[in-house]
């Protein structure tokens, strides 16, 4: 025992206590100190009710007085004089995505895969690429007043870490999303669970977007906190279709995850 | 001329000039007229979005600061724990009413009729009278998170203006709601338009409400401006069917109509 105690770089008995200490109290409960670190970092403790929720954001540690004071906050309700504006879809080269990973994150179920960094956009100039996309139930943009079932939000990224967001909005309805099946027959249920999928047809997606319409773009924010602004929108106005099982199975999951509308400056 | 003027109980020629503007206003733009007296009396311009959205009610004229610094405002998030000590229903002498009116009052579709007045609940001792029903979509409570696609609000009233509300959670589902149906046959597209309905079956909507569960019950307040406190809640915990069809007419009338969640004290 004594030859291993020289080995070490240290000596047992002077190890500082409260490491030793740390490390039983992770041992026992490992998400203490991930949150605690995590917190100082990026986590936010954010929820979609009562006093962690969007009313009180701009409170929450790691969050920001934006989600409060921003002037140009999403999501938001659009009119029918927006939707008279119409920008062309900015997605030319979306491909399928395979070996995704699909994460219950506690707010929403995230997807991320290595073959995203193949699918970008350019605004202004400047190439921003798909980092994840996730599902929001219901919609957090509205139309006239109106809600959508479900809110898919695509999220671009570029060099400078400035977010895009491509929004595509589903409404029930008899037919099922042939893009959404193998992601909802593949729900992580439990927070921080992830399912793995083979594929997921982002062509398919885009395909259905192009045959609809055109998308209302604007300058918002991201629509969890820290809510940071410069953030250029695409929302799709015409919503996809949802099946009735699909939607249900979906929100089992996520349950209500809505920013309510933000005021227009 | 003449005479005519002597009949009139005051001068023409003496008869202020403001009141003769404003009945001029008034033939040129009623709802000015109509909105001013409200305004002053019950009526409040309250909307789902933007400015006059949620967030701010506190700051509407004729509404309450207690919309923002109310201790008992609904709807909240019921929790597991919460549905564990559930009310029985307290609905004993319900029946079918007759001659309803179904009025869409720019915030939602509210159904009036005489015959409600038949309709009463006992709370501690007193007895609270049916004024008028009402529906929200995406439903203002929710349970654990999750939200409902139609909360309906049947609001009494007791004889010191007491308000008490039994709430009704609906679900998407395969079967319709045979209660829904009239009212989702004859629903009043256009704020301020009215329809008549021959017969609205609250038995058969007790019927299905006692052969589900019990309520929960707890103190809150209007969820709309003035936002006042002291309404007792009967929230169904289990939600009745609403077919898709159904959902999808419904909700393209009342838009988005829901309250957001409100921190418990």
């Amino acid at each position: 025992m004594n030859s291993i105690r020289n080995f070490l770089p240290f000596s047992f008995t002077k190890f500082p206590k409260f490491l030793i200490y740390l490390f039983i109290i992770y041992l026992i409960f490992p998400s203490v100190i991930i949150n605690v670190v995590e917190g100082t970092e990026v986590y936010i403790n954010y929820t979609y009710s009562g006093d962690t929720g969007p009313r009180f954001w701009h409170l929450l540690e790691g969050s920001s007085e934006i989600c409060e004071c921003g002037k140009n906050q999403s999501p938001i309700d659009l009119t029918s004089e927006d939707i008279k504006n119409l920008a062309p879809p900015p997605y030319p080269n979306f491909t399928d995505i395979t070996d995704v990973e699909a994460l219950n994150n506690g707010h929403t179920v995230e997807c991320c895969s290595d073959d995203m960094s193949k699918i970008n956009i350019k605004i202004e100039g400047k190439l921003y690429t798909l980092a994840q996309f996730h599902f929001h139930t219901p919609s957090e943009h509205r139309i006239n007043g109106k809600y959508f079932d479900v809110e898919q939000h695509l999220v671009f990224e570029n060099e400078d870490g400035i977010n895009a967001v491509v929004s595509v909005l589903y409404d029930l309805s008899t037919k099922n999303s042939t893009f959404l099946d193998p992601i909802i027959s593949n729900l992580p249920k439990i927070c921080n669970e992830t399912k793995k999928l083979d594929k997921v047809e982002l062509l398919s997606l885009v395909h259905d977007l192009n045959s609809l319409s055109q998308t209302y773009s604007y300058s918002g924010s991201l629509t969890t906190p820290p809510c940071t602004e410069g953030v250029t929108w695409f929302v799709n106005v015409k919503p996809l279709n949802i099946g009735m099982q699909q939607l249900l199975e979906l929100r089992q999951v996520t349950g209500f995850n809505s920013r309510y509308t933000q005021t227009r400056h």
